[in-house]
C-alpha cells in the first residue's frame, strides 16, 4: 500500500493571531489546518476554490486538536497535511504543526462532500473521488 | 432637525480578541463596529440578515478609526452607532466605543447598497430608504 | 453525586464569523466555547481575567468539536458548558451549541494551570480548585 | 529627495476570511496591512518581534481602509506597504493591495512608539529611528 501524500505549508504568525498569553490563540489552529487543506487537495489537480465551483462543499463535521507547545510571533511554522480516510462521501485530514524539529500540535479534521445547490450530502463524481483517493496513497 | 438615533450595544471582550501587547487587536473594532451598525439597522424594523433576504448587500467602501485606549479582557465595552449620513445610494455609519466614562475608539463606516443578483450598485426601494432616514434623524 | 453546574451563554452571530458557504466557520465554535467556559468560571466566584491576575493562565491542551448543523448570520445560539473532569492540575470542559432544540454543534476543551511567571504546568491553590470541584458538582 | 522603500507581500486569501457575501470580510484588509507593515519594517534590518524584544510596542492610533473591489477565495493578491511619515515618536504606513493590476484596497496606518515597561509613549533609539527614515526615503 502507498503511503498517502504528505503537503507541508510553512505559515508565518501573523500578530492578530496571538492573544495576551503571548502565544498563538488556539482557534487559529483549525484555520492553518484549512491553510495546509486546501495546499494539500490542489495535488489533486483542482484547487478547492475549482472543486467548490462544480458544485461541492467540503463541509466539516468533526475536528480534534492536540496542543502541545505554543506557537509564538516571528516565528514560521510549518503545517503538514495528508489524508487518513477517502470515502466517496467524505474525507478525514490529518494534520501535524511543526517549528524546527519541534511539535507543535496535531489534529484531524473530518468531512463531508455537499452538494452546492440541495445542501444535502453527496458522493464526488467517480474521477474526482479517484483523485482524491490517488493522494491518499489508495489505489484506483 | 432630528438627531440621528444612537443605539448602544455592550460587548463583553473575548479572550480570542486580545493579541500579545495585552489589548484587543486593532482589527476587532471594525467587528465591534459592524455588530453596533447591525443593532441599529434593526431599529428600521428589518434586520440586516432580513435586508439581505431582500436581495441587497450593504457594502462596506471605506472605513476610519481612531484609536484612543486599548480595551482589555476582562471588560465590557459600550459601542454606539447612529447614521451620519443617509443617501438613495448608501450610507454613513458613526461610531463610539465607550468603557464607563472613557472613549476607547470612534470611527466610522462608508456603504453602498448592492443588488445581490447583479452584484451592481443599486438604489433601496423607497419604503426602506425612508426607514434609514428616519432613523438617520431626517425627515421623509 | 451532585450534578455539574451547566452555565448558558447566548451569542448572537456576527456577520463576521460567516464564510461563503453562507454558514458560521467551524473555527469560530472554539471562540464562542471560550466565551462560555468564561461565564461558568465566573461562577467560583472569580471572573478568568482575576485568575489570571492572580498568576495562572489556563491553557487549552486539546479540543474536540463535532459539527452538526451550521449556525447562520441573523440567529441567536445557545453555548452550554459545563465541567467534565476537575483535577488540581487541569480541568475539562464539555459543551453544546443549540438553537432553540436544534443541537448545532458538541465539543469538549482540556486545560492545564500553568504558572504565568514560570510558564510551568503547576496545581491551584486549594481554595481556588475546590471552587471549580464545586461547579463541577464533586463533594470537597 | 529619495523615495520610501516599497515591500510586495503575497497573501493567499484563506477560506476562514471570506464571509456570506463570499467575498473577504472587511476587517481582514487591517490584518493583511499588519502582515505587509511587518515585512517592510523587517527591512529595517530588525523584525518587529525583535524590536518588541527591545521593549518598543508600535501600537496602532489610527486606520483608514477605502474598498474598492472584494478579493475572493481562491485568490492571491498583493499588498504593498511603504513609510508614509516617520517621526521619532511614531510612523504612518499607506498600503496597497492588489490583485494583478486591480487596486482592490488602498489604506493607511498611524502608529505611535511605546515603552513597554511603562506603557507610556516614547520616541525610539536614535539608531532604530534612522533605520526607519531609511526605509521611508529619508536622508539621515
Amino acid at each position: 500500500v502507498a503511503e498517502p501524500l504528505r503537503k507541508t505549508t510553512e505559515i508565518e504568525v501573523r500578530y492578530a493571531e496571538t492573544d495576551q498569553m503571548g502565544i498563538v490563540h488556539h482557534s487559529v489552529y483549525v484555520v492553518w489546518f484549512e491553510v495546509a487543506r486546501a495546499a494539500l487537495s490542489r495535488e489533486t489537480g483542482h484547487s478547492y476554490a475549482e472543486i467548490e465551483g462544480l458544485g461541492y462543499y467540503l463541509v466539516v463535521t468533526g475536528a480534534r486538536i492536540r496542543y502541545l507547545r505554543g506557537a509564538r510571533y516571528g516565528e514560521c511554522v510549518a503545517v503538514t497535511a495528508w489524508l487518513d480516510r477517502v470515502g466517496s462521501r467524505g474525507l478525514t485530514f490529518a494534520y501535524e504543526v511543526r517549528r524546527g524539529a519541534e511539535t507543535l500540535a496535531t489534529g484531524t479534521t473530518e468531512h463531508v462532500w455537499v452538494d452546492k445547490s440541495t445542501r444535502q450530502p453527496c458522493r464526488l463524481p467517480r474521477e474526482l473521488c479517484d483523485r482524491f483517493r490517488r493522494i491518499g496513497g489508495l489505489a484506483d
